[in-house]
C-alpha cells in the first residue's frame, strides 16, 4: 500500500502548488511582490512585519499582510495596528497555511493599494515546509531563544527557502545561544543562503534584510 | 544498517555543502557573482554561455567560466573561444561537479578579472541536485528535444534550482514538444519559479534571462 500512498501525498502538492503559481500570476498582474515568512512561534515573525512595514513606507512601498494563524487575531491585529490592510487566516487545526487559504485570503485584499505582501505563516519549522503559497520568496526566521541547535533540527525548511534570519540576538548571551553555530548550520544546509542576525530593538541588520527582500 | 547508510550519505552532503559555503565566500570578497548551470547533455548549457558572454561584455561586465565535464576539453575549448577566462573541470567518472573541484578550479581562475562567474556542470538531470557548489543562483536547463515529460520527470532539480530555461523553443514543433506543458509541471514543483523560454538562434528571451540572473 506505501506506493498508493506516496500517490496520494504527490497529488496534494502538485494541487497546492497549481494554485500557488495561480497566486503567484495573479499577484504579478497586480505589481504585488509577496514574500512567505516562516517560522516558529515566538521566533518574532509578526514583530518583523511591524517593524518592516513603516521602512517600506519610508522607501516609499506600502506593504499588505496575510497573518496566519491556527486560531484567533493576536498577530492580525497587531497587524492592522501598523496601517497595513492585512486578512486573517485561521487554518482551523491545519499546521501550517496552504495555497488554497491564501488564494481566497487575497481575494479579501486591496491589491491595487498594495507593493508588498507579507505571508505570515502559522507558527512552525516542519509542515509548512512543503506547501508553497505563491510567494516570490521564502523568509525563515529562528530566534536564538530556540537554542543554538535549531537549525542543524530543520534541515528542509533551510533547503525550501531563500533568506534566513536569526531573530533575537541580543538574548543570545542570556540563553547561552552560539549565533556562529546557528549560521554554520545554515550554510551546510544552503551554502549560498543569504543570512541576517537581527535585533529589534535596535535595528541591526533591519536595513540590510529589506534590501535583500526586495533585491 | 540503514541508518548508518544515512548518516554517511548526510555527513558527505554536509562536507560538501561546507566547502561550497567557504567557496560563495571567497567569490563574495572578489566580487564575483557565481551561477550554476545544470541540466541534461545537449540541453544548451554551453551555447547558453557562448551567447551570454558578450551579453555581458555589452552591459560593462566580465564573465569567466568552469566548465564541467566528465572527460574532455569540448566545452572548455569552446567557451576559451569568446575570449572569457576558463578552466575545465573533468571529475573522471564522477556525474556531477562537487564544492571540492569547483573549489579548485576557482583557484585557478583569475577572480579579480572576472564579475560573472558561470559554473557549466556535468550534463545530468539528477545527480547534480543534491551538490551545492557555492554559486549564488542555480539554472535549470531543459531542451524542447528532451519530450515535454522532461520537468514532470525531474521533481527534485526544479525544486532545488532558482530559475528554469526551456531551451531550443525553435524546435518544439519539430519534435512535437509542448511548451506550455514543460512549463506547467516545472511550476507544479516550484510554483513561483522564473521561466524562460529561449531560442539561441533568435535571442528571443535572452536578454530577460539575463536580466533575471543578475538581479
Amino acid at each position: 500500500m506505501h506506493h498508493i500512498d506516496v500517490s496520494i501525498e504527490q497529488d496534494v502538492y502538485d494541487a497546492n502548488n497549481r494554485i500557488a503559481h495561480a497566486t503567484f500570476e495573479h499577484l504579478r498582474e497586480h505589481g504585488v511582490r509577496a514574500f512567505d515568512l516562516l517560522g516558529a512561534i515566538g521566533s518574532g515573525k509578526t514583530s518583523l512585519v511591524e517593524r518592516l512595514v513603516p521602512m517600506l513606507k519610508e522607501r516609499g512601498l506600502r506593504a499588505g499582510a496575510i497573518a496566519g494563524d491556527v486560531y484567533g487575531e493576536d498577530d492580525f491585529q497587531r497587524i492592522l495596528a501598523t496601517g497595513a490592510p492585512a486578512v486573517n487566516a485561521n487554518t482551523g487545526k491545519e499546521c501550517h497555511l496552504d495555497a488554497h487559504l491564501v488564494q481566497h485570503a487575497v481575494e479579501k485584499l486591496p491589491l491595487d493599494e498594495i507593493d508588498i505582501l507579507f505571508i505570515e505563516n502559522v507558527g512552525n519549522m516542519v509542515c509548512p515546509t512543503d506547501f508553497q503559497l505563491g510567494a516570490e520568496k521564502r523568509i525563515v526566521v529562528v530566534s536564538t531563544t530556540e537554542g543554538d541547535d535549531v537549525a542543524n533540527k530543520h534541515p528542509m525548511i533551510f533547503r525550501a527557502s531563500t533568506i534566513a534570519v536569526i531573530n533575537k540576538t541580543d538574548l543570545a548571551d542570556a540563553v547561552g545561544c552560539n549565533v556562529d553555530r546557528v549560521e554554520q548550520d545554515i550554510y551546510r544546509y544552503n551554502p549560498s543562503m543569504p543570512v541576517f542576525k537581527t535585533n529589534l530593538r535596535t535595528e541591526s541588520d533591519l536595513n540590510n534584510l529589506l534590501d535583500e527582500i526586495l533585491r
